[in-house]
């Protein structure tokens, strides 16, 4: 059976494959991160910012981004919420789903924010999803 | 494969209409919102509020409480976690659902407030799931 | 089909496993949360404390740890995200959990900390999710 035009094991699967992807983003395993893209998949992680282009790419803008945090104890958990699954009519999935940002330094308490709405799109490649496109919408900038 | 007498699949459903259902209610489509309970259905947003029923008395409930909202720049997002099945004799699922309001003005950062509890009867009708009822419980007032 | 080596029934299936788990937990029944662990299953609720072992002995610990609560009217609920399963050799499931715990005072707002990390070892008898140990580690002491 099938809600909006996707299965309920799809609907399992997508959720099983986000988790590993963020736990990897989270613990700073970038090329495992970019290796959930596609070859040429797209990655934009923050309004106004140029798309990252291929894993190496990825990897490449990840490192750079991180590096606000090379003198700051932080560790950072991206939460999801709500994961919409959407077919385009190419047989990709349109994917929109809700995240906050849980940040964490030594002792201290947990700061949410912010939070964003992801804009994804996936397609399955021999039984494999993959990204080819994200895309991060900012709640605070409206 | 089941747990609590429901099935996976029918788990991963409900999910999955949970996700699009809060979606189009923070997007403030009321009638979407209001075509995912069946035609009696009934939805008592906060205690002590009598419940809305049908789907054009949810949509007027729900435009009159959004009022409060016509000057305030403000983005609201329901988020959902642990959402435990029960079957009930007749049929029906009853699904308990922890769920946390996130708040965002432009230039703020979230406030992530009340805490509640969902308590919602699910029906699967043609294979469609839709809500019979919903009544929110505030964990504040205890 | 699968995600990790995991069906995407059985990742539905913790998914439910968990939500019940921990409405159990939060909602103080402690025999029902000891009853999700296999006979000799392990918990360890905080670092640096000894695991308790078996239903009787989480029961008490569980009895014990929230005898701190006796004159304080506090509701806590424990949120989950980002379950990430992955076969075991010996057939069980590691299960890596994003946790933050919410937690409400009559009146009050809700204060969410600390974030956590659940380390968990799921195994199947007879058709039946079982923990067999649960760790948790704390994000803010690194």
């Amino acid at each position: 059976m099938a809600f909006n035009g996707v299965t309920d094991e799809m609907y399992a699967r997508v959720q099983h494959f986000y988790a590993h992807q963020m736990q990897a983003l989270d613990a700073l395993r970038f090329e495992e991160y970019a290796a959930t893209f596609t070859k040429d998949g797209t990655f934009q992680h923050s309004p106004g910012v140029e798309p990252a282009v291929g894993h190496d790419g990825i990897v490449a803008e990840l490192v750079a981004f991180h590096r606000r945090f090379d003198d700051d104890p932080v560790r950072r958990r991206h939460w999801f919420d709500h994961i919409a699954l959407t077919p385009l009519a190419d047989g990709a999935l349109r994917s929109t789903v809700y995240a906050l940002v849980v940040t964490v330094r030594p002792g201290g308490r947990p700061e949410i924010a912010p939070s964003c709405l992801v804009h994804d799109e996936l397609v399955v490649e021999d039984g494999d999803v993959r990204l080819r496109s994200r895309r991060i919408e900012h709640d605070q900038m409206f």
